[in-house]
């Protein structure tokens, strides 16, 4: 027969925006090599511009980074470090999405607005991304948005296992800090041995309606440390308050857990003055040294990434990462 | 100027599968059209053949279909109907689903599953769609796995309305049948004019959750008509365990209300023997004599459907018929 | 350079809808292999559920599903399983279809009909088929409805070497039952050594063509054991009237030889009541232990499809198992 | 509300290739309406380059071809004034291909070759064209190799027309010149009333396949004039045969139709020398004058292509063109 | 016939997002219509939200945005709004960009570099737009990375019109500041009446190349007053430069006409200490007006920008308003 | 885990259209391979027929093409070639294209006309062409026509090297036939050493723009041998004037190097008749005997493009030939 044959090998290569370099040079030393060593910079008047210093012609890409703010200056970035890839022949792009920017907009709350986080994974398809690694999304519809496999990692064994080392001989209590929330404390209770649970209700009162917000403890806290567990913390508003008509209601203490830090202003004011005594994030996102405060803990979502990575790299098993969830 | 100029004139025609013709005919009657005549049959392997018997060229077809059992069998016609109208020259193809089949596989609960709604949006758009019509979808989400417009409607006016107008001058509460469906029972508290809400908490006793389920009643109903709402009503076992909870919580009674009547076995059974006084659902699925029962109400979507459909054939509202939602 | 390299494993897998596990397996076995466990089933109202129990990521997936009645039901299931595997990184997905369902409505015979068969297509490389695998399509120019490689395996080879086998010292004819099916007489006659032809002409008679149909013999017959041959019996009704013309006009038997046993009623009645002493037929599709009488000869396609999956999954050639044809 | 109303106009413009411009200028007449002005010509290095007169913007486009040789240039010619009417904003583009170029290539007969009839569709998909309009197909199934409505319009009508006034008061039969044109051949012998069929059976005779080919008359033509009909003339090899062997059986007289003119070399000399006394085709590929001869007589297609975007352009009908067929 | 009919309406609708509010009102003014009301601001995380508070279904929509700094945001909110049209069932969706941001990375001019370019073409496509307008691309091929129409806008006869009324009367050339862009000077040199031609021609002294970079004057400048002309402004760098050399050649004076005025640091002061007397440019992009200076001269884009999208609305002709260019 | 797995390997295979199959064999003879035989003809009606007479099954597949006279017939086999290969299930196709046609209608120079450069990109990936491989594109923004990778190479060092080799020790000058193709003249003198620039204007004098055209040189050229660098000699009028007014203003000699050697008449007449004493061109296009004269150079670009091919099939950097670029 006529041609030419070779065995075929498939090469590993990480690469990182600007968001947030620390975590994808601690997944990349993790799967034992090192980020893709580029140029990104922005001209005067802040359109990036991105090279790859190395050939990535038939590579296995995993580009990660954080959409943090300036959201909207990073998510480009990623865009357009996913065009160069594949114009530069990349074989397999994996677009590695720690937290997945715009999820909140995830459905038309009202007429006649976007559904920002379908546009989020069409333009990431358009761009090149064969496939997306993402982290606790706000909705697990959002799957669905991406017309390619999604694989969709959850934090919960690196939060849960934490606070379990930590606070297991105490009496602990699970906290949603809505109604909407409650399936994510069950896995955290069921992760604790059985912790009990509660959640808040935001209500207008339940029966008056029409009167001002309350923030109703449903469950028994009394006595108990209380672990409020949430995907992200944005400005903090909503659970400060649960953590204090915890606090209202007998509980012991608060700790809150949650994925995403994104700890916009007044997040860490807040957090601070809150009767929390311990804030456990991932660093999904970039935490700079000014955010941080006493409180906070931070764990490395950066081993989960890293496996996830090999995971996908070497044809194995995501879902068996999480025993047959994801 | 070379050419041959026209006024341009639009043509709304309504066209029906055979799943629930009965809808279809409400729904044109309203608009004050007919059904354009089609054949439609099997062939002996269950092969489905259409055919329009009136030429479409150039209409704005709205196709409705209703995905009840065998909901395979129907999907299958709604996409061959579309097929058959594109190729027809049909200039706008609007795919009307009263209930969207498959809404519940909406996310990979667990790894290696389909996201079989996201994959009924992506068939329809294939087939030849330009937009969906359809109400109350299991998850808003949903509408952001299209890739055009959806006209997402809510029965809720409908259904509400009949609620007060029959209940109104009696102590109601609003109670959902599960905690995740909070938002909508505070909607349907709003319609009532304030009546207090409630849900059922289906929980593993929240102190013990190693033991069996039970379901909680949360907020006062004691003494109250309570007012179980849901989107869907499938095999009846969750909401006539609700109902029953309500009633040991020393509820007055209860009344069902629901837009999707599935009632697949044995729901009717169940419903007929549950505490509830009255179940009101709509037709957006049809209700064959034989599920009939005395304390079933079924209000027809017809109106509203029909209405949604002369405000996008005539470029009119459709958020403004829900004040700014939808 | 920067990356980890690995060489590259490919990994074949077999999957198997519901329709018609039997030949599946079949296969699976020839090939070595075992069908990948897993999860399917309906839900109340119809809907189908489909789950694998083991990693596919970065597999080769052959996807076997026969479109039998009822066929909407099956090819649903099909498509639901090809946007599994899609959304769990399959890395190429085959879907191998021996009997390809819709393919009679293949054109438009009036203005307004569907192309169902075009549509079908379009639905399975939506879900995510790469590349379709089938068996003696209704019209060759189906390969062309198919963006993307369509491997058409025929079953001659299997049908007419036993009927070599059996029948070859008689002297023997090949038959059409219709004009337009005479270039697979053609084959069949040169795979027979040579074997003279012959065909059914359905008229109404050439001279009048005003009165009712008739089948008319075209070629020599008398004394001769006829072969008659077909891609498909559904109801019977022509190839049986095909064999009673020729025992009419002198054949000293028949033998009828169809590559899809659809069977449909009332053809099992049909052919038992037959001039014909066997029907051969091949195993695309089931056939239910019922509908088997005493003169159904069924050859396995099962060494076809495996043959052909392993030529595909090698990179091998599947147009040299059909010396150059396919 | 806000914004600017108009009433809409649609606008009907026809532009034709140099292929064939006097086809395209009668279609234009008759609509009433002139040819678009263009700029068309060839660059020294052949490539061609296209440019409109006047604004197209907003236009109603049927652009009109037709794929003679040099067929690859005119197909080239084609999509490159499609594309430039994309991008000069016309609102709806038709491409009317009254002869549709590599239609005989319309699966693989062998392995590895290509369907280009399929890859036609898709070309000019991809450039740009909404809908197509074309005169009898060589095989019905590629009206689903485009994705979009397909009008296919039958020259049968015109042709018989002409039979028969001309030769209706003589004894008449039909005759296809190969088994799979059968049904062609009942379509006319319907329109004149009646005739009886025959047709040629081009065998290794039937009882000795490994002779040399003989082309059997199967049908009484003895004593009559056959009307050999066929969709396209290229060499004319096999019709000359056919109108040969039909003489050697006693016919009448032979008069050859068929829609499509080819011509290619010889086939002017060989049906100038064939029994044949009238060869009637139609225009859609221009017949140059050097190979006009005594016996040809050429039919116009224009006013079917006329009527037939006329009833596009005003939403009409085309299937009532042809009793519900097409 | 069955259906219901109406005539057609069009309904023009202007939208801006927030980048240049101003120019946007002005061209809405000029169509004598007002800026469709929404709602956009960011969320806390940067993230971008936008509602329309009208319906917008059926209209014709021309969405407004200067891709000034922080133009990844402002792109990013053209994005959304697009996204948000689309889904809330604009019939046609008309990206107007006066400035095409990220115009200069057309090209790879390195290996692994991104196509910014054509990915922004691309992401709109996706997001929805139909069709695009824009002013003096960096490159006249950008026109082609889009697929679908371009209306590609000149500025020049504004400008030059004004350089015409104000120094007609004086000796005038018109300069090139590179020799890539002569044929823009062409233009100009034309629309002046005849004006000499110059450039500059940036070099390595023609004969040393390796010695460091010279601006020679090429054609005769002295004693004239110099109109130096060029696309877009940014740091200002070149063109101020190039003013020194003419200065330096005898210039008798420098005015400076440029279509984009990004103005990026140090632009203003270069500018304002360079020998040009006036600096002419337009507002497609928004001058904030701590940047405006003395010499700084802006004439409106937007009359020609709502004369285009009238002539598009009105399905008139946009290259006439260029003569045939365009 | 169920499966079986095999290594994976992966095969070149080079193929060959009929434009220029003398560059095709000697590119394959570099990579130690053959052209894979295949069947390739015309019919009578011009249509192409191609076929592969090896299995082509998981190949990696190079289809080298020239685009030359008769441009449109070589170019669609091209496209039919890549058609058949697809279909054939080859694993990733890379069409090859030396010359890349209709490179000059890179935009729309006036209103209304096609950018075929753009439909030629996308006619190539419809057809089923993964990824390109070009020579001296006329404008490098084509590369973003494609949606893939295209690898860019440049005959310069080719070209170059050879006239440094045979000119090397004369005083020499690189000079550009027009303003718009400088930089590709700066790159030439780098590659000699720092040869001097210089470049035609062509110009309606400078000062009197309303009279006829003249070629003024711009740069010292006198006692030089010029070499006169452009990317391809069509008809030759320009580069033959360029010469002229060269030899007109003091040069010593000119010398010709252009990488497309079109030849379209009259070039070879004047070529012959210039004072060019050496035309150096490339084969990218094919060279016919009758085209070849004694002053014509002929350097292969075979070992650019089999270097190319074989970077592309082993996972090497196309960018490091080029130092960077490309």
């Amino acid at each position: 027969m006529t041609g030419m044959k070779r065995t075929t090998e498939k090469n590993l290569m990480v690469f990182s925006g600007r968001a947030h370099p620390e975590l994808a040079q601690e997944v990349a030393s993790l799967l034992g090599t090192d980020l893709v060593p580029q140029s990104a910079y922005e001209f005067a008047n802040s359109e990036i511009y991105v090279r790859y210093e190395e050939s990535v012609r038939g590579c296995d890409a995993f580009v990660i980074q954080s959409h943090t703010a300036p959201i909207n200056e990073w998510i480009m970035e990623h865009l357009i470090m996913v065009d160069a890839l594949k114009r530069a022949s990349a074989k397999r792009i994996t677009v590695v999405m720690p937290f997945y920017g715009y999820a909140r907009q995830d459905k038309k709350h009202r007429g006649r607005e976007p559904i920002s986080a379908r546009l989020m994974a069409d333009l990431f398809k358009t761009a090149g991304a064969d496939r997306l690694i993402t982290v606790d999304l706000h909705a697990d519809q959002i799957q669905g948005f991406f017309d390619g496999p999604v694989d969709h990692l959850m934090a919960l064994p690196i939060l849960a296992d934490y606070v379990r080392e930590k606070y297991g001989d105490q009496r602990l209590a699970v906290v949603s800090p809505d109604a909407g929330r409650i399936k994510v404390a069950e896995r955290w209770s069921a992760r604790l041995g059985g912790a009990p649970l509660a959640f808040i209700h935001k209500t207008r009162n339940i029966d008056r309606p029409n009167e001002t917000m309350a923030n109703r403890v449903v469950g028994h806290v009394e006595g108990r440390i209380c672990v409020l567990v949430d995907d992200m913390i944005d400005t903090g508003g909503t659970i400060v308050k649960a953590a204090e008509a915890l606090m209202a209601d007998g509980a012991a203490g608060v700790v809150i857990a949650a994925t995403h830090a994104i700890l916009s202003d007044p997040a860490v004011d807040r957090l601070k003055n809150s009767p929390a005594s311990e804030v456990i994030v991932t660093n999904t996102l970039p935490i700079p040294a000014e955010r941080e405060f006493d409180k906070l803990t931070t764990l490395s979502i950066g081993p989960l990434v890293s496996r996830a990575i090999r995971e996908v790299f070497e044809d194995g098993s995501v879902t068996s990462m999480f025993d047959g969830h994801a």
